[in-house]
């Protein structure tokens, strides 16, 4: 699984230096997991004495001191808004070293670099990796946590060749899938991708707390979807969502004008009937829009999410049952590319839906039908 | 996984009569697949020649003909928007027979029955499978469909004790989980639990239409997540919707005020500075209410979602890996009461998220551990 581009960084750095973590949560600490597993010296620092002693305890590198050879790259892992204030630090103390930021928010790191940095700025280069999740901390840590997954990198004009180079070969070395945006485009991207969704599940989230327990038992599966985003870091995403406002607050407006539509259709719709002239249009026009849109969003491997086909298999709610139907299905030689296990309240048995590709459908279901499994869709 | 409690709507009607079900789309075909498997006599009406001969073909039940014996019990399954029309009529042209409807918005259906039904209104019960899929259409339908889900039975004052049996020996037939509500409850429960995340869903997805590609490329699971209702059925949802407007309404005010004090606060930050006083106090208030909100929302089998331990599984995307892990797992005599298998883009390998019992994990993780697979939380 591992990446075969080990000590390419050094290479950038033109010797064979250490590098220095600063901030050891999810990030610094699975980066941190991740080279030395390459075999690259780990430097780490943290203002917690407690995650710095876990850090190490786990393996992710060797708490910093001063007779330590200077580290070559600098990566700074620590919350979005102390990012920009630590990498100009960094850029002042070591001289001679790369400094990149791994946070999620671009535009007020990077100016906060520009603005307070000078000439030193052109040794920095933001990069942002798609790879949170909804724990924190370095306990969360792991090395495999950027395989596959998108790592933006996000240059600013005064940034060297070499400094955008140490950023690509670090994305490249943990095993995430590179791309190059502007702060920008960046910001624009994840404000609707990413931190506009997560604001939507704690709204609706929040929504719950004042809702009798007897609605809350009619809750199925679409609700879970919705909130499962709502159980994220409340502090860290605190930060991120003040680091990334102006865009937020852009796609927020847009939702809110559809959201303003819909009450003044369903007020419509309550007082005068609800074919009144301006109630279906609406809601008709949201829920359509909503329809296309979805289908742009891109599967995995870069696919189409519609590439793949959907099949629905009876599942009892027993030890060992799921195991002998994926046995089954790799028996037919065909590959599960994505599955959910849904599950509802009081319910015995369970559907599982596989995700295969369109010409496994047929040869599967016959295979598993034969097998004696139902096919439920 | 059938229940037992067959022809129970026999000894409520006092003789062994048929049951007539209006609308064969996907609850209506489910139900007549259910009663059909029960040894029930199952008659069939629709508007749309095509999907009564599906139905018919498929095993749902016969098309009613004049010749044929008079229901016991008329099922409405057609859609919300002319439910209430249906119950009318089939009290009227069937006398002697109990009616039930399965609509998910109550309030303007049973409202109808009430004004244009007089004394017949007492024969007639309403009833909320909750029950729904992103599919829709008789092809779609399952005889398990209902096994398990809860079935909200809404009687309304003067629904006669007979004909509330007769709803909720339905629901027991099929399998469901029963429980009742008052009109208003039900439509305040189902605007949260359903029609509002669909909603939010919608205006998400619809979001997407203009952004560019490089964006969507930045997808996690978190946007899947959220956008995966936006797929659903936007005519008959824009039907559901309409004929819950003004419980929607209010839940979508509440949102609107919190999208608006979110806005406020970004607008805050971008101007005067992420620590100039009103912005991160909103933003924090909602993500920590959204916190605490999801953790009301119950797991399956009525309890709740944090009696589960989750534990991450690394499988690479090959055929029979995740067959030969839940073997395993079954080995160990664990049951896996959830799972979720995240991949992203570009991704080659995934994460098997499984939940179970607090207490089986660390007898799962060992045994996977000494068969060689790796944890990843």
């Amino acid at each position: 699984m591992s990446s075969t581009a080990g000590g390419a960084i050094v290479q950038v750095a033109g010797t064979r230096g250490p590098v220095l973590i600063i901030g050891v949560g999810l990030l610094g600490g699975s980066l941190g997991l991740s080279l030395t597993a390459l075999g690259i010296e780990v430097q780490l620092s943290d203002t917690s004495p407690t995650s710095l002693a876990l850090a190490r305890d786990m393996g992710v590198g060797v708490p910093r001191t001063q007779d330590m050879a200077l580290p070559r790259l600098v990566i700074i892992a620590t919350p979005p808004d102390v990012a920009g204030a630590c990498a100009v630090e960094a850029l002042r103390d070591y001289p001679q070293a790369y400094v990149v930021d791994v946070a999620s928010v671009k535009t007020p790191v990077i100016q906060e670099v520009i603005d307070q940095a000078g000439e030193d700025a052109n040794r920095y280069c933001s990069c942002h990796p798609m790879a949170g999740r909804e724990k924190s901390g370095v306990a969360a840590a792991r090395s495999d946590l950027f395989e596959g997954k998108p790592w933006v990198v996000v240059a600013h004009p005064s940034t060297s060749g070499d400094a955008v180079l140490a950023a690509r070969t670090l994305g490249v070395d943990v095993g995430a899938v590179l791309s190059a945006l502007d702060m920008d485009a960046h910001d624009k991207a994840v404000a609707l991708v990413s931190h506009v969704p997560q604001l939507l599940s704690s709204i609706l989230g929040a929504q719950l707390n004042d809702a009798p327990s007897v609605s809350l038992a009619l809750a199925g599966q679409g609700l879970r979807d919705m909130t499962r985003l709502a159980d994220s870091d409340a502090r860290l995403w605190t930060a991120i969502v003040c680091g990334n406002a102006g865009p937020i607050a852009a796609v927020l407006k847009d939702i809110s004008a559809d959201i303003a539509a819909l009450i003044q259709a369903c007020e419509l719709a309550e007082g005068a009937g609800v074919l009144a002239q301006g109630t279906v249009g609406p809601v008709s026009a949201v829920l359509q829009q909503g329809n296309e849109g979805v289908s742009r969003v891109p599967g995995k491997h870069g696919g189409l999410a519609s590439r793949f086909a959907e099949v629905g298999v009876l599942v009892p709610d027993e030890p060992g049952w799921l195991g002998r139907l994926f046995s089954e299905v790799g028996d037919a030689g065909v590959n599960i590319e994505d599955l959910h296990l849904e599950h509802s309240y009081g319910q015995r048995a369970g559907i599982a839906t596989l995700s295969i590709a369109p010409a496994d459908v047929d040869p599967m279901t016959e295979h598993l039908l034969a097998a004696g499994w139902r096919i439920v869709e």
